[in-house]
């Protein structure tokens, strides 16, 4: 029996599911399959690794309205909102198969024997290798972005690694359709057995994380999920990499400049940003500073306008609408904090209405200080003297986070808030909301604990790099070596000798 | 009172130690001050930077009699040796000098705004920006490349962080004249006050890792000192990344016809090898694949007629003396291991001599298998028929090691052994032997669990890589961003929309 019933989170009517929760032993047979296929899926070549993603995203496009359909019963989620993710997917895939043809993520290095301060130094040739099989954790919110078909299946399959999904628990049906593409596609190129495995039910996902054959961990989650899983990971004898996304509140910062300039728009923009996705989303601006003077409450009542047409949200599943109601509830007894919201919403699914609080600077306790999923977010009011101060003394409390958001003009100390943003999150946003996360070259998608545990980025080119490692050729003879790595043009970017060298045109593509 | 005695391991004498065990009072001054210093330190052009590397790299050089002075009288090593890393310190610097001025380890990326097929897609900029104060511990076997002056040293620095070290118990006296190097180096440029600090004592390593200014750990040492810094971390509530090289026994397989070839040689290089430094490297190869026929006894032959000198050794310390003679005492007992050995030195410090033992692969137990501290290597006899039969089951009951050393001819499946050994190592050699590590663009120092827990090098150009992290500016105004992300001839090798741009010569150097 699954742990958990899958419920449609708009009708609270019972749906089918696909599986029953994985037993251990199924678990290590998926383990020990995908350690079998991870030699052959190494040993593939980049060109036809790219056209293993690029199947897969055609997949996903060919499959899309049958996915679509079966994540808005399970999901609560518009078709949208959940239209667009599966755009993203595929997107993802196709992307990933670029950065694989272009091969500078491999980090080609050759130095030639030569002699040096140090005396004679070998010939050493060094890229980067695939780790072996990754572990994915599917996410409740993004069900195709950030879950079977996500980003993080698509960078660790990129890089060359099988994968074995933990289903989330939310979409237990979108999962095993979007692995019954992947598995069409794979099938197609022929693609190794074992390349892609799929599990259900939590005591599977802390086996697959405690399975020997796993080398790392792919993780979006809940700060309690991902702590969990760090100590399944403690217990192992070999500590495997953990690349967790855990918690973040995308704190906004409003000048009194820029309140003035543009309170208006930018109340209406918050709302807009802050119950996208019913406010599920990591990016979610959850704390936003705001000057305690005429131009910040204009920018607040801008955002009580855009509220109050009291448009019904569902949340995912009984966990989060809890919590919700719970988190509101708690927010609404203290008689320091402010609260707009329209009327609860009611019904037999997971309803919620969308909800402002507002708190002096001041006033704002550690207790209140924490994410909450939905479409809630917390003004915090500080007194329009002292915006620096104010920011500073913000971020300071506040957790990092993913990103920080910075509306000023130019009469602003903007060095300064930058380098105040900067401290406190991987991506650092001058206008605009944080919410929506671009794919590409340049992408952050991270920051420092809690919002990620790792240098690295889940979303963008060098989240690839996560499931690698470097290796170094000493001596070894030419015809051993990769394509990569010989003498003569190269079909990838590499250094040569200290020297960045592009890729060559000519070189054969392989 | 330092809690351990300094003593000069050739002659037993007591030595002056330079500094009392930091208190944790202190350990928390020293971090707060680098917290201090971070900002500026970081702000430092990457121009400056690279000159205050180089003047640490004079520093060096003006000081090196002197230093090496009293790391002989503390470490028992030759003049030649820490002469030898003294050169090799001293080039680390200047090394990673070249890498920040370069600036390509900076992964600067642009992508303009643009319209995509995700939608409208804002002005992403990327690059790598120091993760804050780094603790730093110094090693006991390399009391200068990887000390105070060593590589993890220079790597922080090189990304623009501060550092705090935890000087070897083995070496206070070097460390602290190291430490001085550094100040006067520091001063002269005019770097900002706590860019480097230096702590005292088992303890005070503890509240290092502890602090919470401290945002990274670069570790050389034992499994069990790795360990139980491993343990402090878990206790923290912000799970900082730790860089440890903690253990490797850095197998050499050699086949049958590699043996018929060149034997003799082999046998000699490997006792050249295994004694070098006392036998006291992370490199030192500590089992050997040796063929069980006549190219194979020949090949121990030579090795026992290399030893048969029996040249005397000085271990660094008490610890690891009772650790050798306790190991080799163990070995001895065994019946199924022969042992090749001149008679044990004595005298007032802690001299030993080289070893050799020698035991079937059939015979081989989990008890023999681990980590010896000095001049002692083990020959594994294999039956000469099944080579790659052989390689696969040592490698795969030894734990993974920075190195993998394979001694074949063309007869050989090499395509064979080169997956299995780069399966198992971060270096993977042909011929030669693994002591001796060069610092280069193209390095690995480093391997899989429980070589080292991240798939990072500590030594090489990406060594610098452990102590950045990603940030990603969205629609930050140009004025407000780095000469490395602005329009334009750029001084660094960035990828800008996607195509991989070298750096313009013409583009000002910052």
């Amino acid at each position: 029996m699954p742990t958990t019933p899958a419920v449609n989170p708009r009708t609270g009517e019972a749906l089918e599911v696909p599986a029953e929760d994985t037993t251990d032993a199924e678990v290590r047979r998926l383990c020990e399959r995908a350690a079998t296929a991870a030699p052959a899926l190494a040993a593939l070549s980049r060109h036809d690794r790219a056209k293993l993603l690029e199947r897969i995203a055609d997949g996903i496009d060919t499959h899309r309205d049958r996915l679509v359909d079966i994540a808005v019963r399970e999901t609560g989620f518009t078709a949208t909102k959940l239209g667009g993710e599966a755009t993203r997917a595929a997107y993802q895939f196709r992307f990933f198969a670029e950065v694989v043809r272009d091969g500078a993520y491999l980090e080609a290095t050759v130095d030639h024997a030569a002699d040096t301060p140090m005396g004679p130094r070998p010939d050493l040739r060094r890229w980067l290798i695939p780790l072996g099989p990754v572990a994915v954790f599917g996410a409740s919110n993004f069900p195709f972005a950030f879950s079977v078909l996500g980003g993080d299946t698509a960078s660790a399959l990129a890089a060359g690694n099988p994968v074995v999904v933990k289903a989330h628990a939310s979409h237990p049906g979108t999962s095993a359709a979007s692995f019954d593409v992947l598995c069409e596609a794979l099938h197609a190129v022929r693609a190794p057995d074992g390349t892609m495995g799929i599990v259900y039910g939590l005591a599977a996902g802390a086996a697959l994380v405690a399975d020997p054959a796993v080398t790392a961990v792919g993780f979006t989650g809940s700060f309690g999920g991902g702590k969990a899983l760090l100590d399944v990971i403690a217990a192992r004898p070999d500590p495997i990499p953990f690349f967790g996304e855990l918690s973040s509140l995308n704190p906004v910062i409003v000048t009194p400049s820029a309140a003035r300039a543009s309170g208006v728009d930018i109340g209406a923009g918050l709302v807009a940003s802050f119950t996208m996705g019913s406010g599920q989303l990591c990016t979610k601006p959850g704390f936003v500073l705001v000057p305690d003077d005429a131009a910040g409450t204009a920018l607040v009542d801008a955002a009580r306008g855009a509220l109050a047409d009291g448009t019904d949200h569902v949340l995912l599943n009984d966990g989060i609408h809890a919590e919700y109601l719970r988190a509101t509830a708690q927010y609404a007894q203290r008689p320091e904090m402010t609260r707009y919201a329209a009327p609860s919403a009611s019904g037999p699914g997971y309803h919620v209405t969308a909800e402002l609080v507002e708190v002096d600077l001041d006033d704002l306790s550690e207790a209140m200080i924490h994410e909450v999923f939905g479409p809630l977010t917390v003004i915090v009011r500080y007194q329009a003297a002292e915006p620096s101060a104010a920011a500073a003394e913000l971020l300071d409390r506040l957790p990092n986070s993913l990103t920080v958001t910075v509306h000023s003009t130019d009469d602003d100390d903007n060095a300064g808030l930058l380098a105040l943003a900067t401290a406190h999150a991987g991506r650092v946003l001058f206008g605009g909301f944080p919410t929506g996360v671009a794919v590409s070259w340049a992408q952050t998608h991270g920051g420092p604990w809690p919002a990620t545990n790792a240098s690295h980025t889940s979303v963008g080119a060098t989240a690839i790099r996560r499931f690698l490692r470097p290796v170094t050729y000493q001596n070894v003879p030419t015809d051993l070596l990769p394509a990569e790595l010989r003498d003569g043009p190269s079909p990838v970017a590499r250094r040569v000798d200290g020297i960045l060298l592009l890729a060559d045109t000519d070189a054969e593509f392989r």
